[in-house]
C-alpha cells in the first residue's frame, strides 16, 4: 500500500526521464557550478516541465567537494512543486543523513559483477544487496514514503570483467527487489552496450518487474547511447536517465563521455510517440548555466545546436 | 544481366558502408583538405577496409573548389583494388564528364517533395526523374558498367513543406527505378527523422526493392543519427553512408551538423551484428587528417574519443 503510493511518482503508462547531471554529472568533474547555479538550474528545468532529479550524493564533502551542498538543493528542490528529489547513499551513514532529510528516493549501487563489486565498492554483491535491505529497513523505521532505488552498475558490460550476462543482471535485479527495493535501475556505466544488448535486457526486465517501473541508465561513450535508449523505449523501458549537455564522465574510462545528452534523449522520446511534458528549447537553453559555470567541460549534444524541427509537429 | 553485373558491388547478405565525407561532407565547408590529404583519407580508408566512396561532385571549380581536384582523386581511387569510387553529377554536363572517367557510379539526386525540388534544385520532380532516364541513357551508350543511383532528398523530411509522405516517396522511388536507375538512396537531409520514421520507410523500401539494394543516407543535426541508423538496419536497410568525424553541415540548415559520423555507424553495424570488414580504431585514426587539413571544422563523434570496448568481443 504505501509501496504503491511511493511509486505514484513513476506513474504508469507514461515515459518517465531523470535528469542525473547534478549527480552523476558531476561526479568526476574539474569544476562545477556554485550552489545558486545549480538552484537555478534544478529550478530552470522544473519550470521546463522535468520533475525527477539526482540531486547529488551523500559524501565527504572534503573528497567529493561538489556534493558538499547538496542539503541546500535539497531545501531548493522542495521548494518546487511536485518535484522528486532522489539522492545517492553508498552506505548507512549516507542512508542516515537522506531519510533525515525531506527527499522522495534513496538510490543504493549494486555491480553487476563481483570482480567490479570488490575492486571499485570494495564490497561483494551479497553485501551491496544487503545494504539495500537495509535502506528498505532504514526507510521503514524513519522515512516510510521514501522510495529505495537499486541501481545496478556494469549491466551492460564491465570494465573489468567485459560482456556481463544477462541473466546475472537479472537475477541480481531479483535480489534486489526482494530484498526491499522498490525500483531497479539498469546502467550502462562503462558504455559498452548496443541496442541489442540493451533491448535484451529491457525484456528481461519487463517480464520480471511487471508492472512495477524500471529505470534504463545509459551513457554515451560510444555513440550508442541515443540508440540504445530508442531500444529501451522499443521494449518496455518506462523510466530513463540522461544528464542535460551529457555531463559526465566515468571514473573506470577516462576520457570517456557522459550520460546520455538529457535534451536529445527528450526529443528522441517526443519524436518516437512518447509524451514527456517537457519544453524541449527551453530544456536546451539551460546549457548556457554549464557553458558558463564549467568552461573546461565540453557541452555534448545536438539538439541544442540545430533545434528541433521547425516546421512540422514532432512532439508526441 | 549487366545490371545484376553492376550491383554486385553492393553484394546481398551483408551491410555495405559508403563513405560519403569527401563529397557531402566537404560540400559547405569553408576550409577543405589539399588534394595530397584527400587522396591520404581515401588511401588510408581504404586500407582500413572501406570500399565505397563517393568521391566528389562534378560542379564548376569557380563556385565548388573544394571539387576541383576530383579528376586527380578519381585517378587514386582507380589505384586502390576494389574500391567502389561514386560522383555526384546534377546535370548532363556533369554526367558527360563522369561517364569519360573510370568512376564507378553517379549519383542523381532528386526531391521529395515538389516544393523543395522547385525551390533549391530548380526543377520539377518530373523533370528531375527525366534526368535520372537520361543518365541511364548516357550510361547504355557511353559506360554501361556505371551504376546509376538516385538519391531522394528531403525524403524524411523537407526543410520547406515539413512532414513528407512516405508513400510519395515509395512513389518516387518506383519512377526513378522504372526510369532506369540501378539503386535508389532516401535522404535525411535535414535531420528530421526520428527512428519510427526510418523504420516505416525502410519497410517500404524493402518491399518496393526486393533483392534490388537501397541506400539510407542519414543525417545527425538533432542526435537521432546513430539511433535512425540502427533502425534503418533493423529494417532491412542493406547500405548506409557517413562521413568521418560527422563532416558535412547542411546549405538548409545552417548551423546544424552533417552526416552520421562513420567510424560511430561502422561501431554500430558490428555490434548489432553486422560485419563490416572495416577495421574501425584504424578508421578512427584517418580523423587526424582532417583535424590538420579543416581546423576551423567541429569534429563529431564518440567512437575516437573511447575506442572500442577493451575487454570484450564486439565485432561481428
Amino acid at each position: 500500500m504505501s509501496r504503491i503510493n511511493r511509486l505514484s511518482a513513476y506513474p504508469a503508462g507514461r515515459i518517465t526521464l531523470r535528469e542525473v547531471g547534478l549527480r552523476d554529472g558531476l561526479q568526476i568533474v574539474r569544476s562545477w557550478p556554485s550552489t545558486a547555479a545549480k538552484i537555478d538550474w534544478l529550478t530552470r528545468e522544473h519550470a521546463a516541465g522535468v520533475r525527477h532529479f539526482e540531486l547529488g550524493s551523500f559524501l565527504p564533502a572534503a573528497r567529493f567537494p561538489q556534493f558538499a551542498d547538496l542539503p541546500a538543493l535539497i531545501d531548493a528542490a522542495g521548494a518546487l512543486p511536485g518535484l522528486h528529489a532522489a539522492v545517492l547513499t553508498l552506505n548507512e551513514r549516507a542512508m542516515d543523513a537522506a531519510f533525515a532529510s525531506p527527499i522522495s528516493e534513496v538510490v543504493c549501487v549494486v555491480s553487476a559483477t563481483e570482480e567490479h563489486s570488490l575492486a571499485n565498492i570494495r564490497r561483494s554483491r551479497a553485501d551491496s544487496v544487503a545494504l539495500v535491505r537495509r535502506a528498505a529497513q532504514m526507510r521503514d523505521a524513519q522515512a516510510p514514503d521514501v522510495l529505495v532505488n537499486a541501481g545496478i552498475a556494469m549491466a551492460l558490460g564491465c570494465s573489468i570483467t567485459g560482456a556481463v550476462d544477462p541473466s546475472e543482471v537479472l537475477r541480481l535485479a531479483e535480489a534486489c527487489l526482494d530484498a526491499g527495493a522498490d525500483i531497479v535501475g539498469i546502467a550502462d556505466t562503462v558504455g559498452y552496450a548496443g541496442p541489442r544488448e540493451v533491448a535484451m535486457l529491457c525484456d528481461g526486465m519487463t517480464r520480471l518487474c511487471g508492472d512495477t517501473p524500471f529505470i534504463v541508465h545509459l551513457h554515451d561513450t560510444r555513440g550508442t547511447g541515443i540508440a540504445n535508449a530508442a531500444a529501451a523505449l522499443d521494449h518496455g523501458a518506462p523510466v530513463l536517465d540522461g544528464a542535460l549537455a551529457g555531463l559526465g564522465g566515468c571514473p573506470f574510462a577516462p576520457g570517456a563521455t557522459g550520460n546520455v545528452v538529457f535534451e536529445d534523449l527528450a526529443y528522441l522520446c517526443e519524436r518516437m510517440g512518447f509524451a514527456t511534458g517537457i519544453d524541449i528549447p527551453a530544456l536546451a537553453a539551460i546549457r548556457g548555466i554549464l557553458a558558463t559555470e564549467m568552461p573546461d567541460e565540453t557541452l555534448f549534444g545536438a539538439l541544442a545546436r540545430s533545434g528541433p524541427p521547425a516546421n512540422m509537429a514532432w512532439r508526441a
